[in-house]
């Protein structure tokens, strides 16, 4: 495992990406709890809500006020997901530092997610950049389903290739690559990877995987190889999959900083604390969450001595 | 992932290593229902009991009946552990294809767990080696706690490979490397497979590897990637923790297999008659399991295109 990257950097999603499938509805307190404790933690880049409809997605319906709340943390970029031009508006509104706009890969699930196709959807997308440029915000990208598609199954490189080309083509030089339902391989990993390698240099990538299939970490570890550095992650792998009720969601942080740590790899993030962070969101949601570290501990400290 | 394997092989331990934490005792016929279907997936190498005292283990009291009623099985490979000659005569008598001896690497762990020190267990099993010399039965050896001791911490890969070479010269040739208590991380891996490579040539190594900090199938990989084929895994990744009670155990059969097929490298196996068996084991147990394949089915069968 020589030639692996010396640092990575991680952006937390639990409190868009895994709060927005849970049934409780946290207080903008709740929230802020916990997003203190993540940056306690030592995370700098935080997606910290969506400005979707709130009678669509409830969980985010204070977006504007958390945002206020958390505004001004030094050294913490504050991302937020915006769905279309309004979202946009009302997200540089609430000053976020970075705004963040969701393509699919694929017609289906265009249609059924976000309800519009991948055309319409960088349509849509020139409308915000321009908003974002006169506000002086920046834009990043994600695109859905990159690496498999629950209606259509396997997803061509080339077509995410393409897409992320288009995006980039709008001036966006940060692209998420998500495995939104959990479906990608460690070929897939290889394969994305290499051809953003070869085909898109000038492209920032980040990869946002998740665990629905027990792949999660495995994926990170390739795409790591792959020299990828960037990842997305959720606090105690909170959020799961719309698509299988049981199944787990987000790769879950402090498992991934934990392989991390373990390999030598930095991560500017302390895991005693990142574990404080896990337990509150259990506490928060009010159940157990998925990370495996969070059940054990780490390695060396599960039995002292004189256990 | 050039010059990765192209076949690995996997020992099924779940009948024993999985079960023997569970509290309900399942009858010898819901045992046999779920090896034959273990079998139907494909299993060629099963860990099926050990001959452990039954008021040490009462879960695996049916040790004899339970190999006799699976016994001439065409072209499956039953193994039984042997605690101590007494076991292995039990063994030899029940006629096990194969017996298994478990010593640990450390003395604090051995002591607390075997009762005895590696060095005594060697001595025991020179006795039993002689004892299936014999009776014309093959030995293997499976070294405990050979990634991590959650007694005495990191465990010196010298150590393990000089106790694995202990054991060689008693004329043994397949060794288990145990992550008893899932402390294995990618480094250890590589450093214990290149040690392995390098120093003992000879010794036919299997990696049997735990999940408990969600580095099971990462460890895996990583074992792949420096060479190594066989593994020994879990039906729905039955068996937890003893340490740490809600963590996971064993590394996921069909997780693991899902890993490998979708890695283009054959185990011989049916994934989805594994999920069957996984199912079963699941009702068997009556709780659910930690496999998550089990959870949200293999990447292409999630949903229809007319979902």
């Amino acid at each position: 495992m020589t030639h692996l990257p010396k640092r990575v950097s991680i952006t937390e999603v639990g409190l868009r990406d895994g709060l927005q499938i849970e049934p409780r509805i946290l207080s903008t307190e709740e929230k802020l709890s916990l997003a203190r404790a993540l940056i306690d933690a030592g995370h700098t880049s935080l997606e910290v809500t969506s400005f979707v409809s709130p009678t669509r997605v409830p969980q985010l319906a204070d977006a504007a006020e958390l945002l206020a709340a958390l505004r001004g943390t030094p050294g913490v970029e504050l991302k937020a997901l915006v769905p279309n031009v309004r979202g946009a508006e009302r997200a540089i509104a609430a000053q976020a530092d970075v705004l963040v706009f969701v393509l699919s890969a694929t017609d289906s699930h265009g249609a059924r997610n976000l309800n519009r196709s991948p055309l319409e959807s960088l349509s849509e997308l020139r409308g915000i950049v321009a908003q974002a440029l006169a506000a002086g915000i920046r834009i990043d990208a994600s695109i859905s389903v990159a690496f498999g598609c629950p209606f259509e199954g396997d997803v061509p490189v080339e077509r995410v290739i393409g897409l992320a080309s288009d995006v980039q083509q709008l001036g966006i030089s940060r692209v998420t690559f998500c495995d939104t339902t959990g479906m990608a391989t460690p070929r897939h990993v290889q394969a994305l990877a290499q051809a953003l390698r070869d085909k898109m240099p000038d492209v920032d990538p980040a990869f946002h995987i998740h665990n629905t299939r027990g792949l999660g970490l495995v994926c990170v570890l390739v795409a790591l190889q792959k020299g990828i550095t960037r990842f997305e992650s959720s606090v105690g792998g909170l959020g799961g999959c719309p698509f299988a009720p049981n199944a787990a969601g987000n790769v879950c942080t402090e498992d991934m900083v934990y392989m991390f740590h373990e390999m030598g790899i930095e991560t500017g993030l302390h895991l005693d604390r990142l574990l404080e962070a896990a337990h509150l969101a259990e506490r928060l949601v009010g159940h157990r969450l998925e990370g495996q570290v969070l059940k054990s501990g780490p390695r060396l400290s599960l039995r002292g001595h004189d256990a």
